[in-house]
């Protein structure tokens, strides 16, 4: 009886999560002819609706196409199943006989998986590609998706700093990443000097303390005429609540299926602006969130990305033979490799930047932390510097 | 005696404000090989204080690569002379014989040139170079910086609109823009049909009403499950006041040097927050500004308005030499072609949208709004239709 092969996304789109598709459907072609491929709308609910799209009525041409396009083509969800939720999944994928989920995603998406394995045992086999901008899946080098987004990041970073040495004064950028600090930290990748902005960078793995931020910002001003900062949405207070949760108060954040903070209003530009306005009053200031451009930007596709995105697709129906389990990037050898690891390594966890990423004062990049970024996102466009 | 050109830029920096400035001093350095040619550092205010870039300093290569980067490489400045302040610069000028003034900017800069001609008569001539990303000068069929500005935005809602797609919800878009909506409008450059974002686009030339926004936002999620949502950080309401304005009130507002309301804090996306929050209570929102991004992103220089940049910049030398005025890009038989036009028709005028180019309820691009973008900001990447 030919197999059949379930696949789906998970969690927010990239730029790049289509490439994993696209692999995965040419890979299991390419492998067994017969086989029949669904792509479940919307990930697991899609699974457990019944929702499919049957990848034999799509045109190699269009997978091409669709390959080459951000977003999540199947669909995407925040759903994170429960047990009854989990036995509908169940259900879905015995309903059609499926040999083997291929879920596309992040942390949420390899837990997801993780609990699917364990109440299904070995009947099917449940894999895990991975994909998040938040670079923060345990096993991984890096992950597909934030060579793009750091890119974006790293342009806009440069921009802004160039908008800045012409009309001085204190940009703040807000960066995705509720734990991890990698998309934010992308922001000083393309940096030339100590002059070059962004001039300071918080990120959710130190303690964030609105008075020494001001500080931090005055000290710069004196040193560089103008400061740029790059800040992740996630950053956290000493107590270890998130940013945006200690300014509104625990019972008036918005949550997520998951349980997440909803970090995505504008509470925390409102707070940036507030603590500016009284730290540095008169100052010229300008805080932006960059919001939901970075993650998913059509004119930053990083080539390296899209294609390692693409084969990470690929490397899944190699782990569905071998009966399941996470995909990671490595990086061995001075390339990046796909290995198979344990669904357990990877759900429910999350990869941190490593310390020495950062300064002891954790406000700047450290030399592994250049030479890590410098590695992945290469600089792209040369620049004249200004006559200011 | 040899000529003394003085160059300055004035105004919000874009991605090819430079190129206009290497086009003025490789013009002015063919013509008059023995010219000195000086520029001012952040706008008038360095002709005022006397502190200048002596071009004869900058080599060949560095003028190059300056022209490729995006900001304003000579410093620019947001100062209005007044009579007093209009004194000082003219003595500046005259201090160091200059022959000529070429001064890069938008509306107000070229304002700034008119009342110095006032003041001057025919001792020297004043040439006002356009740059504006509001592509709102008068004379002008587009604007340097326009286009690549444009391409952002068409890329970053191209993308947005695709996440939206995968992650249903409302997603609203706040552009750069204080009386015109042309950039606003480039959010929906790159639609192929009805179904694709950006669904609404609001802009300064029609009156805003949050109710109608609310209706507006309820019959296009009905429609099309999601609704993505461009808008002018300028639209105003009825009575003619900025949004900003009337939310926060006209006595609360910060104005900038020129009078203009600041429209650059998060008041505006709060209120979009609250307007949806109250509207549409429990369906997923996302505001963002794009902020100060789009006008000098790196990576979406296009190279059409790189060139005409730089010959807007070669062209106000030939203007120089006719004793002055305002170069305008006009388009003449099926191309852009540089034409003098007198500083009084562009000074302190605002060219907006032509009311063809909106549908008659004002929320969307009508057929001659499209062409206009299609002819200026053509689509640059193909795309996969989603399964969603």
């Amino acid at each position: 009886m030919p197999k059949t092969f379930v696949i789906a996304q998970g969690g927010g789109p990239t730029a790049v999560i289509n490439q994993t598709l696209a692999g995965a459907v040419a890979e299991i072609e390419r492998r067994y002819p017969d086989a029949r491929i669904l792509g479940a709308r919307h990930g697991v609910r899609g699974v457990r609706d019944g929702d499919y799209v049957d990848f034999s009525d799509v045109s190699p041409e269009r997978m091409r196409l669709i390959g080459n396009t951000p977003g999540a083509a199947l669909g995407s969800t925040r759903d994170k199943p429960d047990a009854a939720y989990c036995e509908l999944v169940l259900k879905g994928l015995q309903k059609i006989d499926a040999n083997a989920f291929i879920y596309i995603g992040g942390n949420d998406t390899s837990g997801t998986q993780q609990i699917l394995t364990d109440a299904a045992g070995d009947s099917m086999a449940f894999i895990h590609a991975p994909k998040t901008i938040d670079n923060d899946l345990m096993e991984n080098d890096h992950t597909p998706g934030f060579i793009s987004a750091g890119e974006f990041v790293a342009g806009a970073f440069q921009s802004i700093d160039l908008d800045f040495r012409a009309l001085p004064g204190i940009y703040v950028g807000i960066v995705m990443g509720r734990h991890a600090g990698f998309l934010t930290a992308a922001a000083a990748a393309w940096r030339d000097d100590e002059d070059d902005g962004p001039h300071l960078i918080y990120v959710p793995e130190r303690p964030f303390s609105t008075e020494r931020f001001i500080d931090d910002v005055k000290r710069t001003l004196d040193r560089h005429k103008r400061c740029v900062v790059a800040v992740s949405e996630g950053v956290s207070t000493a107590d270890g609540k998130s940013l945006v949760e200690s300014l509104v108060g625990p019972d008036k954040v918005e949550r997520d299926a998951h349980g997440n903070v909803k970090l995505s209003g504008s509470d925390l530009n409102r707070a940036f602006e507030a603590a500016l306005a009284e730290g540095l009053p008169g100052r010229r200031a300008r805080v932006d969130a960059l919001g939901y451009v970075p993650r998913g930007y059509i004119g930053a596709i990083n080539p390296v990305d899209a294609s390692e995105a693409y084969e990470a697709g690929q490397y899944a129906v190699q782990v569905a033979d071998e009966g399941g389990g996470s995909v990671a990037l490595k990086y061995e050898g001075g390339k990046t490799v796909m290995r198979k690891v344990p669904l357990s390594a990877v759900a429910g966890k999350t990869r941190h930047m490593p310390d020495e990423f950062l300064t002891e004062d954790g406000i700047r990049l450290a030399q592994p932390g250049i030479d890590y970024l410098n590695r992945l996102i290469p600089r792209r466009f040369a620049v004249g510097k200004p006559f200011v």
